[in-house]
């Protein structure tokens, strides 16, 4: 556990349904008194939403997979210290959609940078900081793909091909059968009623534990 | 050696004189026939300069160590893949206004990050290439933000306080020590024209080893 409040992270590839689920996640808490801090991967501080410009714009489209990578970490390095850890240590929980994993499913399986190198990189950006919970939105990639279609102009990483988005599933299920006190993968096939109450079933356990 | 082309390498601290000894070098250069491309760091691309619009600007006065080390990291990365090598390759030389002894000297000596995570990024993110010579420019730290004084508003790293700049140039000069062959100090204090004498000196061996 972290501190005084909770961390949970939130992931999942395209169309998974993360802004539904965040949404709801968030009332929910709110309902039961928790002081929430919601932020975004890249993003969340001045810094990181200046990365986040530079790395989603469609506008930069070679960006070399190494420099996506540092970005990716210089954006979650201002995070964690400007923003989530000061949350949690002041009690509040944290609700991050995205966070480490990502990099180890975009960056990792979609690009191919080596596994080691990602971890050496969390082992300082991020100040040790895991989450308590990571709630994995999973559903087939072309399910999720026709789900975002409709949603306007795609970002820079949101324009590559299935074989991507493939790689990227493949390490964030991964990820969860090699963590699984920390994952719950849920399926993201479901309706939003029921993708919710599986995450909320997910976070019982925070709440019992709690100080 | 670098394939067929030349890397120089130019480091120094605040009002060294690099930009007046670029332009002479450039010129000595360009007589010799040599076919040169010069680049400036953080930049020298388009997301480079987006970087370096980040991270040189005042407005985000608290960015933390590690994200500056990502950052510089992000865009050194581009600018090696995208634009050093291939003009090497090209028979070309390049000349680069600093370069990844910059990153020991300001993020390592100045903000504290450790030589080893410095070190590690160097052997992934730049692609194994070093300079064939790199010029540094010495000059003590008053003198140097004395002449830089005049220059017009200070960037967010220009604005440290001289114990910063005086472990920047510490750095960078046991870098200097530590790798003879690579390196040539130069003593900034001189005129320009003496500087760019003990420069042009510096790279006749260049062209002797020349194909």
């Amino acid at each position: 556990m972290n501190r005084h409040g909770r961390f949970i992270s939130l992931e999942g590839g395209e169309g998974a349904g993360k802004s539904t689920l965040l949404a709801g996640l968030h009332d929910y808490l709110a309902a039961r008194g928790v002081t929430l801090l919601q932020v975004r991967e890249p993003g969340g501080t001045a810094l990181g939403e200046a990365i986040r410009a530079i790395v989603l714009d469609p506008a930069h489209p070679d960006i070399s997979a190494e420099s996506e990578l540092l970005l990716m970490f210089a954006a979650r390095a201002q995070l964690v210290r400007e923003r989530i850890l000061p949350a949690l240590e002041a009690g509040q929980w944290v609700l991050c959609d995205r966070y480490v994993d990502a990099s180890y499913a975009y960056q990792g399986g979609g690009r191919g940078q080596p596994v080691e190198r990602i971890a050496e990189l969390e082992r300082w950006a991020c100040a040790g900081l895991k989450p308590d919970l990571t709630l994995l939105l999973d559903l087939p990639v072309a399910t999720g793909r026709a789900r975002a279609a409709g949603r306007g102009a795609a970002d820079r990483i949101e324009t590559e091909a299935d074989a991507f988005f493939e790689r990227v599933r493949h390490v964030y299920r991964q990820r969860a059968e090699a963590e699984p006190a920390r994952f719950r993968v849920i399926d993201a096939g479901q309706t939003p009623e029921y993708v919710l109450r599986d995450a909320l079933a997910a976070t019982a356990h925070l709440f019992e534990s709690a100080a």
